[in-house]
């Protein structure tokens, strides 16, 4: 029996990001059947927004090489958008050549970061944005824009509010039809979050363009997701089974787990679409061809194994 | 730099349950001296109050049946309240012979549970706690009350919220001075903490005698105390480094990890006195003993290890 909550939002938005982040930071090589398969296991489970690859570079991440291999692969699903992660330009026509119609760049609200990621200062990697969101925008596919290090910075430290609304502003004067506000590193607490989201909405960025993007480094995901819904955010980021983070490594940054999201979203009564006994089925399975437990707590418990 | 939230408190008493609810709980039986050091470590830390064993018979939690040979070992801390758990007189009677000044009994919401725990249904697990409580109480010693299963039951699904409150008011007329409200098997969500915090205070069990006792099972823990204190709960259980569960079983039923909890405390800048350095030493200590990783994300976040 579900317990809602006065001012929580009816129902949320999973933006589902297992393939794509989870995978890129898997040590584990997947093979691309493989891939496939997890994501249309995890459509079949409900959810209608599943970023499924990245055309960056090969080079850059190997885990998501084949991105020309895979994306053929997954076909059409009717309902649910596949979009990918693109870097450039060269990125877009890659993706737009095989039929992507949601892309997504990923910026960062820190200049070490961005640095470290993209080889540019932010305002570079802005005006790098620009044409790619300018020429999705002009063709009518949907572009998601990533703001990483939106609240520490692991090289910077706290990073403060005005600068993550400037590259935020930024992004949404340039077209971007949704706004992920990343916890990179997961030191985020709920009155930080809460912080952001106001000051956001102050400064003419409104809640209803954005999305947020927790990491589980220090626990903290599920609280904060709850202190965003508070504030109306409708849209939640998370990683199926919590890929993207080993469980016993010190540097485990995991994203948020979908089903650990998934229970606090039904036990709220709020609307989801997902089928959480398929997704942690899902989970459990590229578990185990990672050859590994799966780090979300709720596919541990749900788990029929042991 | 903190980001408080308005309506939160300005302080929150931790009650530290490692040293019982947590080694209680774990496969691995740890030398007495080492329980010792533990809770001198987690004095040390800032903890004021360290629930340090129990006296029930020893047959029952073998891991806790030297509680005789321990209790003197920890000596007199000053500021530090060292609770132990004791199930009937003849526990109350092996605590006090110690010289111990606060104790608690450990009640259940369900009567599947009362039984299986207690052999006795609720009113007679009641009536058996009745003369603990009142021969404490003339003693000037203080009683906190364990109250299990208020959420979920393993046996009997969603716990009615007029079971929990009928349990609670008995134990509260019968002079408990806290009453600890505990989701045993971790299924709780926010909106169901609220709603039961809401009924309590209706039915005229005031919240600043309650404490909250959340496990990790779901991941749910940190949202739901979030939620705990924005309903005016000051008194948070939780377990140094997550002990009581194992991270890599499917029965993994940790408590809420003591340094998850004060990473968010902290980011909220609500004072607990606890020094968080300190505190993951020693789970980082405790969980070389124990021979496995922490199941606290933050301590593994903070390990210099690896």
């Amino acid at each position: 029996m579900p317990f809602p909550v006065p001012g929580l939002p009816a129902r949320v938005t999973i933006h589902e990001v297992g393939p794509r982040d989870g995978l890129q930071n898997e040590k584990t090589t997947v093979p691309t059947g493989v891939k496939a398969e997890f994501v249309h296991r995890l459509a079949a489970a409900g959810l209608t927004t599943v970023e499924a690859t990245s055309f960056v570079h090969p080079s850059w991440v190997p885990q998501l090489a084949d991105a020309e291999e895979l994306y053929p692969l997954l076909g059409d699903l009717p309902g649910v958008r596949l979009p990918v992660l693109v870097p450039n330009e060269k990125g877009l026509e890659r993706a737009t050549a095989l039929g992507a119609r949601s892309i997504a760049v990923f910026g960062s609200a820190t200049e070490t970061f961005a640095r470290r990621n993209l080889n540019r200062t932010v305002d570079e990697s802005l005006a790098m944005f620009e044409p790619v969101i300018g020429r999705a925008k002009a063709d009518g596919i949907r572009v998601r824009g990533y703001l990483s290090m939106c609240f520490g910075d692991p090289w910077e430290g706290p990073v403060p509010l005005a600068r993550v609304v400037r590259v935020a502003r930024r992004l949404h004067e340039l077209g971007c039809d949704e706004l992920s506000l990343g916890d990179t590193i997961g030191t985020a607490t709920p009155g930080h979050v809460r912080a952001l989201l106001d000051r956001l909405d102050e400064e003419g960025v409104p809640v209803s363009v954005l999305a947020v993007h927790f990491h589980d480094t220090y626990g903290q995901a599920l609280a904060n997701t709850l202190a965003a819904l508070e504030r109306g955010i409708t849209t939640v980021d998370a990683s199926a089974g919590g890929l993207g983070g080993c469980p016993y490594a010190r540097s485990a940054t995991g994203n948020l787990a979908t089903e650990d999201l998934v229970w606090m979203l039904q036990g709220l009564g709020i609307e989801t679409g997902v089928d959480l006994g398929l997704l942690a089925a899902t989970s459990s399975w590229m578990a185990e061809k990672l050859g590994r437990p799966s780090p979300s707590r709720t596919v541990r418990a749900l788990s029929p194994k042991e």
